[in-house]
């Protein structure tokens, strides 16, 4: 008996061209399906908004490395799941949403029936491990609710999460005796090699606990679970493919069956549960701290409750978070609008017991007083655009995101705010120290408790002398390029950091470090080469790199860009900017090249993270440190051509398909872009109080940022041809200026756009109007 | 320069031929060099009673298995330490004393000059690693304290300890950069392989903490640690023997070097303090919780104090605890008994931070409630005599080693008492369940708070069906050869076992459960070939083993013994067991034979864990089941060879010299057998009240039980020539049983013995003065 699926994948929105969404079945709109196939990396599995259980589909199992030799798909499989693929190998409990670097995949569960396989077996050999073909005609997902037929055994699987809970619900065929693997080998980034230990305790005929430890993306990632099923197990078994040290021990039990306490580094269990007609119900708890913690979070989020009424709180909870915005569209619009919203709302993820408890950066047991914990910051990512999002529509949220990198930065011994953490560890990915951005972005929007903490975290991360060239560029003002390959990248988003603790010393009267970091923000200057205006990097004697290419995104001083794009990252003195590129006409028309200019084959080649459809002439919005340029004609003499690109991006580079995210969904960094673009500004430079209009993508958005208070954008003549801004109201009246600031959003706001098909040259920003820029602060 | 060490390996003793050693400065007694030749398997290093550090010398590194082959050498490096080495790894933290396994050597620092070696280096080439030689000629131990010269450095290195934290004091040449090597990757039972994670954090110029995780002979031992220094570190740097998986972490710092956060599974790490004319101390605690723990037992243990100060404490701690024991004798003896009476105060160990809390057998976080808690329970050696000497001369202790023990089976997924469990684990070692003696013998004593949990823990732990043939002997009655090879020495034991579980209910009223556990006590008689009159391996058909051999320890149904010894293991019924054999006749006759016969060659090389020495004819005392052997002559009509017998094995087995030990010491049980027997009594059935009278070996005893109360044992003629009693007296009263009750002798007694050269073949003990046997309970 094969149970019957309703196919979701292009789903069938209620709403007909232009209609508008709001109200209770938001998550109707969501696809979690785009961005899974290719460079996307997110996943189509249930969770709830930040919840730390992502119960996702793996669809393959790479080894990070073979015999030394690094396996290029592993980065593929980040999220765990590619929608070519033709097999499921199990169903995992944690993933990252969107990265560019893979880990996780803890705690696989696969059902199955008939013979136990212990190992997965491979994707090209049917039936050569407890993998599974499926199809997408039997697949379903909406937020918090994943479905699928698994064809090798005519199960139906289907998935839901609380914060900390996985459920699973498997419909076996009549008359099988319904069975099931738990993978303790299994995890993204490597089948093999990552686990340190792992230990499954059967404590009675329905609950496991244990734990396993690894050693992946995450250095030393704890992950302890408790397990409870909905029937008794009636046997159970398990191998252990690492070859026992201590021989003994088995020697004495005889059997690897049914002995309650299994341990090992390759550990692979498999249950019986006898033959039945009504499902099997499995509930997968997690906890950093414990197993005791481990079964309390499943006692309190989902022991009472079966898995219907867990899958249908879980969408609850999503309409209710994604009713945060109302808007007017149409299908693909509206899908692609929540789909955005949907995806900036996975990770960072809860890291805490519900009781508070939670493991550090220093791996030991602390007690959140008066926070929530989170984990998971891609921070040079998303202090771009999720967290300033954030700071206006989920400010309670992000305070705690905060607090938690306080609470990180007291637990680090190299006194750093995250750079890029997870799970209890930092794993220093990409570069500068941000970190500060998002403190100060809090901090200058009042949502930070204890504000002196703060600024000594931030002074703290940006003096760390071994970090990534800090001691060189206090003593040169810049990262040389013969100590890092990095290092013109590095200055400049130094430099930007450095803006951010000198707005908030000033902001906190300490005027003698404003001095120092206002001094230290100019240093991108230190890297642009006067007699070409581009940044370049630069070497210890101070002499220019030779042989020098404006266009490689290798081996020129920069990362994950080109001098071309990082040119244009000053986001605290763009005026300072334009003068080093030579004036405001130089600078429009280097915009106006990035954006048209014909790209040689091979730049596409060593392009990372994005695919082709993320370029669009040089610009590659599928990396990150382009996601303001769009925005800087706002400073310019031709502020319109922002309106122009911004809807040019949205409509060709986030597209209501499988693959329709152009690059890395970074922890929603992408999506939030998105999502500020659509309301028509974005915060270009997080830290200060602006938002840098652009131009409004739909003709009606209602977002709310606080109880009864609401940003309505209204632009009712907005289209891909009336792309361009008459005039602009702020409630009700004339606006002039080419930004909002905080205090104009935070406590709501009506802002009217007059849309036209032709821009209006007449609305140029002189010096009162122009955004923020270092240079001409006052 | 050349530090100048006093040598105290064969000490001087302050008295002379026949002195009273009492008082103040009994440390001066034990020689902690006894053992550590051969098979004693104990350490000469530094720790104070029952802590759980025990910083010890380690005197090479043997990897448990190359290429997939057990190296035979590791059993001989149980204590890290073998007399007749000639190099000195460097100092462990953590040792087993006197153990048939070896595991642990956690921590290991090693302080040196010159240029830094990384690794070990080999045994048999100079300077071929960071080892050094030494000689015994410049090294010096008393309890609480070890010092050795390293010669290949011209350091002084001198050791200490508290219960929590070693202390090392380092006297380096002048003119040389104090350096010091931390190897994480050093372990007892395996250079390589057996650590699964650590991990070091650099806190400040004088502060270290981390930990390691190993899969040892504790599947996972978590052994945290904060490192503190009596000066600041000038630079330090690490190697990691595996490779990296990720690089890129690396990538970004540059350098391995003053990098604060080290991790990986083979970490060696060296600190360089610099040129200096005072001595380098180093503190090292330890926490089984987190490196909170370990940094808060440094600072209430350690932190205040000098090496010196802390070295004076540790003896005082010993010269109190020895002085628990008054006697008269000659300088060996006195020697012998002092330092027997110091390896029973080694193990076990207090296992828990001085916060109370402490990682469980379930690897959770627990906070003892009420009790200390402690580990290393080496039951199947220790419930015979070390135990039952703790409810005589250490109560208290013996409580909370209940307590810690019933706490074990709280947290045991298998509902178990301890079989051999150390740091949070139970690794299964040996046979029966006799964790049911200790908490029986403890509860018929009064020294258990939780009555009712304790039979419900004893009842829990025989009737695991999966456990070393518990269903087959519920079924049989035996534990069939052809299913365990060990079968017929686990019936006897499990049937002794059994009966302390009978006693016990009997005692709580508890007449259901104790009819049950009498009949499964009679079990012994199941594996009794009426046909001999000797245990034999018995098929699950019933028939008896085919081509069976007495003398043979392997490959006949028994495990460190063979049907000789084997046959007379029925503490709690020897009167049942002579009916076995065929009467009192034929029971002398083999008790004679056993102590004289002459044995084949072959025996002695198949006879596992003892020395040459340590046989009296096919008696093993090496080897813990003949212990109660030699008093078994008093349940029958010629007691005085008991009289003769353990004076034998006194005088043959315990010597004054580095290999005075026959056999493993065995965690104290080797050293309390010694301490009983010279006080004249021995607990032959732990859980009865009776201790079976055998000779006394001392002219004058006192031994306290209590505060103002004590044993004095008189016998002033008692020599070896004299070693037979004429008569007892006890309180002043002619007394003429066989045994004393614990009721006798708790509160204090004073007993005299009247010596003899002869035999008083008229002290023989009717059915009213014999000592308890099931068979004749009324």
């Amino acid at each position: 008996m094969k149970p019957i699926l309703r196919k979701l994948f292009l789903l069938a929105v209620a709403s007909a061209f232009g209609g508008l969404a709001m109200g209770q079945n938001l998550s109707s709109y969501v696809n979690p399906f785009i961005g899974t196939k290719s460079m996307g990396h997110t996943f189509p599995g249930a969770c709830v908004p930040h919840g730390i259980v992502q119960l996702s589909p793996d669809t393959d199992t790479i080894p990070h490395n073979v015999n030394g030799a690094y396996q290029k798909d592993v980065y593929k499989y980040c999220a765990g799941y590619q929608y070519d693929d033709k097999t499921i190998v199990g169903f995992s409990h944690t993933h990252l949403s969107g990265t560019g670097h893979s880990d996780l995949g803890d705690i696989l569960i696969m059902p199955f029936t008939g013979q136990p396989k212990m190992n997965p077996g491979e994707a090209g050999k049917p039936r050569s491990g407890y993998r599974s073909a499926f199809s997408h005609t039997n697949e379903q997902a909406r937020p918090g609710y994943y479905c699928v037929l698994l064809d090798d055994y005519g199960i139906k699987a289907e998935l839901t999460a609380t914060e900390r809970v996985g459920v699973h619900k498997y419909t076996f065929p009549k008359g099988e005796s319904q069975k099931m693997i738990l993978d303790l080998i299994h995890g993204i980034y490597g089948y093999d090699g990552k686990v340190l230990w792992a230990n499954v305790r059967v404590e009675n005929d329905t609950l496991l606990t244990g734990y396993r430890i690894t050693n992946g993306w995450a250095r030393t990632n704890y992950t302890y679970f408790a397990i409870s099923f909905s029937k008794p197990i009636v046997s159970y078994t398990h191998v252990d493919r690492e070859k026992q040290k201590y021989s003994g021990f088995w020697r004495k039990f005889r059997s690897k069956d049914n002995f309650p306490e299994m341990g090992g580094r390759k550990i692979v269990a498999c249950f019986d549960f006898g033959e039945s007609t009504t499902p099997l119900e499995v509930k997968v708890a997690l906890s950093a701290v414990g197993t005791a913690g481990a079964v309390n979070n499943l006692k309190v989020e989902a022991a009472a409750k079966s898995f219907d009424a867990l899958a249908a709180e879980a969408t609850q909870k999503w309409d209710k978070e994604l009713s945060v915005v109302e808007a007017k569209g149409n299908s693909d619009q509206l899908v692609m609008l929540y789909t955005s919203l949907y995806h900036t709302l996975i990770n960072p993820s809860v890291y805490m017991d519900v009781d508070g408890r939670y493991r550090g950066i220093d791996h030991e047991i602390h007690q959140a007083d008066g926070f929530t914990n989170y984990t998971v910051f891609s921070v040079w990512d998303t202090y771009r655009a999720l967290h300033p999002l954030f700071n206006l529509i989920n400010r309670d949220r992000n305070k705690d995101m905060v607090a938690s990198m306080l609470a990180h930065y007291q637990q680090s011994v190299h006194g750093a705010l995250p750079v890029w953490s997870h799970m209890g560890n930092e794993n220093w990915c990409m570069i500068g120290y941000h970190g500060v951005s998002v403190v100060a972005d809090a901090l200058v929007k009042g949502l930070v408790n204890d504000q002196p903490l703060a600024l000594k975290a931030m002074n703290s991360s940006a003096n760390i002398p071994y970090y990534d060239g800090i001691d060189d560029y206090r003593r040169l003002g810049y990262v040389p390029f013969d100590k890092s390959g990095s290092g013109s990248s590095i200055t400049l988003e130094y430099a930007y950091d450095d803006w951010t603790i000198y707005r908030s010393a000033l902001l906190m009267g300490n005027d003698s470090l404003a001095k120092v970091f206002r001094n230290r923000a100019m240093s991108y200057k230190n890297v642009f080469d006067p007699s070409l205006g581009f940044a370049r990097g630069r070497m210890s004697d101070g002499s220019w790199k030779k042989d020098f290419s404006l266009l490689s995104t290798h081996g020129e001083g920069f990362i994950e860009g080109n001098s071309w794009n990082y040119s244009f990252y000053v986001p605290h003195d763009v005026r300072g900017l334009m003068q080093q590129m030579g004036g405001d006409r130089i600078f429009v028309q280097r915009l106006d090249s990035l954006f048209s200019m014909h790209l040689p084959d091979e730049f596409f080649a060593h392009t990372e993270d994005v695919t082709r459809e993320g370029l669009l002439g040089c610009y590659v919005h599928g990396n990150e440190p382009s996601h303001h340029v769009a925005y800087l004609y706002s400073w310019s003499s031709q502020p319109w051509k922002t309106q122009y690109w911004v809807r040019e991006i949205m409509n060709r580079m986030y597209r209501n398909t499988i693959d329709g995210l152009c690059g890395n969904d970074d922890c929603g960094q992408m999506s939030a872009w998105y999502v500020f673009s659509a309301m028509g500004f974005y915060p270009v430079c997080p830290g200060s109080n602006q938002y840098i209009i652009g131009a409004p993508y739909l003709p009606y958005m209602k977002v709310k940022v606080g109880e009864g208070k609401f940003i309505e954008i209204r632009a009712p003549k907005v289209s891909d041809a009336n792309r361009y801004i008459r005039s602009v109201m702020l409630n009700g009246k004339p606006y002039a200026k080419a930004y909002f600031t905080y205090d104009d959003l935070k406590d709501g706001a009506v802002i009217d756009f007059e849309m036209a098909s032709k821009p209006n040259k007449k609305r140029v920003f002189g010096a009162n109007e122009r955004p923020y820029s270092l240079s001409e602060e006052k």
